[in-house]
């Protein structure tokens, strides 16, 4: 954007808007034999082989999913693919095209587009899928990103929110709670940049690269979801957690009609995140974990019988299990006492 | 939104976003056998039985793509969810399941989201796709929709921009810029109500019914498609006519690696056009038709020995042929003149 001191930049409004999206997909390869069309007609074209097509889509609004003054645009684009293309992997699907729409206002330039659709080219190249579709258009006020994913997936394999059994093992693909932790500290940076800060408040982002990776360009456990595919173990259900592990397991218990029980000493939790929250003591990492958001972790069950070649053979956690519905969902602590999960009801509105 | 003296309203905050997404979802009707999965799921599914899954999305913005003081949000769902099928109808397949995200900011209530969504699902059940997929965010201002179409096609019957061929007839599915005629009009009402009006601007809708509607509720011309498409008839090229004739005329000979003459005298424009157009004298029909937009016709290709079947058995228009590249896109006036068509090249930015 309106970076006063950096190299020249071109104001949008000199590209016409075919210009722009000619000048966006040169950049793009298509990798998939099964993107028939890619941008340049009215619709993309995908001719999939399987008979399933699973689709998703995620809509970035500028101050409300990022906040340009820390996150950087190709972060965006990445972030909003990897979101849109974790949807479709919640569905055990593998996500193969990619439609994007931007609005811009005319505070970006040409250059910052090419940053934008930078980020979203990584992410369809780091998870193997093409940009399909593209659109660009005006905005009266910020950056506005729609990204949806689409691929296929065998019938056989389809996990839905909806299949979870009593007594089946809830597992995460990884640590949750680390992208909440990245937020607050940027926010915290931010206070200190623009003077807000409480005097204590130094700048430092040394030793919370990872906090601040799993917030600004987080990664979906592809190899692990591959993994189990290729080991026809194919979870009974399935969820992408980006709004906190609480919200996961209420959404998988209400769509499968059971209850859930998770164990509060089994929950991953990042040493970054114990770190920060030492500096920070406003911010629990308990509840990062369960109701922080932006995790991109998966939360899938599988039947209990398979315990001992999980807990061998895969790089997973297993936090809790999938009970009767009566039980409700419970957190356990290390001393037996049980607490009602709950899901922070509003989520920004 | 506020109106102060209209029935109470629910502020969006006093829901959860679940909430709303299951009240949404709980109005719709799942009509094609190929929606597997709808609404509340990390993504939607569908299973085609033809080969080809074709998708196309539209980002509609507050203050670009529709004002709020005249568009009513019904209509702003309605249009939008049918300029995405629309493009997914000029690839001359058939739109079965929509994907919908809704960006919206604290002045809207429960209310208002209700109108949106009645408007995105009359779409659907005119033109019998599927809502599939459904999430709602807040957004700091204004009011952001994006709308993803997917169907399926069998692999012969898709229509690219790219296919017409020198001699092809040019067919328009109707008459164009009348919608953009709807917008001037509303813009002058809006002036008028603003007191911003000239003396001579007084409120007057009457007799402007038709390009009033073109313009906020808008139809695709499925009937004309799908009897085409009945006898076999698949045209050479076509697109979705959204940005005005000579922008469409431009994409289709372009992508085709054409020239193309289009006559003025056999562009149709509606009655309306001519009779607004004399109450306003600063707004031309021809330059509508030429480069108004919103007109959801579609412009298509079809060989030349169909010319007499064309004529006789179906409702279309037939303004001109493709020709060799080296004539470039012309418009030829009646008595024989020819300028080169344009398009508008910065489209809002």
């Amino acid at each position: 954007m309106n970076t006063k001191n950096g190299p020249q930049k071109t104001p949008i409004r000199e590209w016409g808007k075919q210009s722009l999206i000619d000048r966006l997909s040169a950049r793009f390869t298509l990798r998939n034999p099964s993107t028939v069309q890619g941008p340049g007609d009215d619709a993309s074209v995908a001719c999939f082989s399987e008979s399933l097509t699973v689709s998703a889509q995620k809509l970035s609004l500028e101050g409300i999913d990022f906040d340009l003054s820390y996150f950087p645009l190709k972060f965006v684009g990445y972030k909003t693919a990897v979101h849109a293309m974790g949807q479709v992997m919640a569905m055990n699907a593998h996500p193969m095209q990619l439609l994007v729409c931007a609005g811009v206002s005319q505070r970006f330039y040409v250059e910052d587009l090419d940053e934008l659709f930078l980020g979203i080219e990584a992410a369809a190249h780091t998870y193997g899928a093409d940009i399909a579709f593209l659109d660009i258009q005006s905005s009266y006020t910020g950056l506005t990103l729609a990204v949806t994913a689409s691929g296929d997936c065998d019938a056989g394999l389809l996990t839905r929110r909806s299949g979870a059994r009593d007594t089946d093992l809830i597992c995460l693909s990884g640590n949750v709670g680390a992208a909440y932790m990245g937020l607050q500290l940027l926010e915290r940076e931010k206070r200190v940049f623009t003077g807000e800060a409480k005097k204590d408040e130094l700048p430092n982002l040394e030793g919370y690269e990872y906090i601040l990776e799993r917030y600004l360009k987080p990664e979906l456990p592809k190899a692990l979801l591959d993994n189990l595919k290729a080991d026809d173990v194919i979870p009974t259900s399935m969820c992408l957690l980006t709004n906190g592990l609480s919200d996961g397991i209420l959404r998988i218990a209400k769509a499968s009609g059971t209850g859930a029980k998770v164990f509060v000493n089994k929950i991953p939790i990042a040493r970054q995140c114990y770190e920060f929250a030492e500096t920070e003591k406003n911010v629990s990492p308990l509840v990062a974990a369960l109701n922080g958001g932006d995790d991109f972790q998966m939360l899938f069950t599988l039947p209990l019988s398979l315990y001992d070649t999980l807990a061998k053979e895969y790089s997973l956690d297993m936090i809790g299990h999938i009970c009767d519905a009566s039980v409700g969902c419970r957190l356990i602590t290390p001393d037996g006492r049980s607490f009602p999960l709950e899901s922070p009801g509003f989520e920004n509105f």
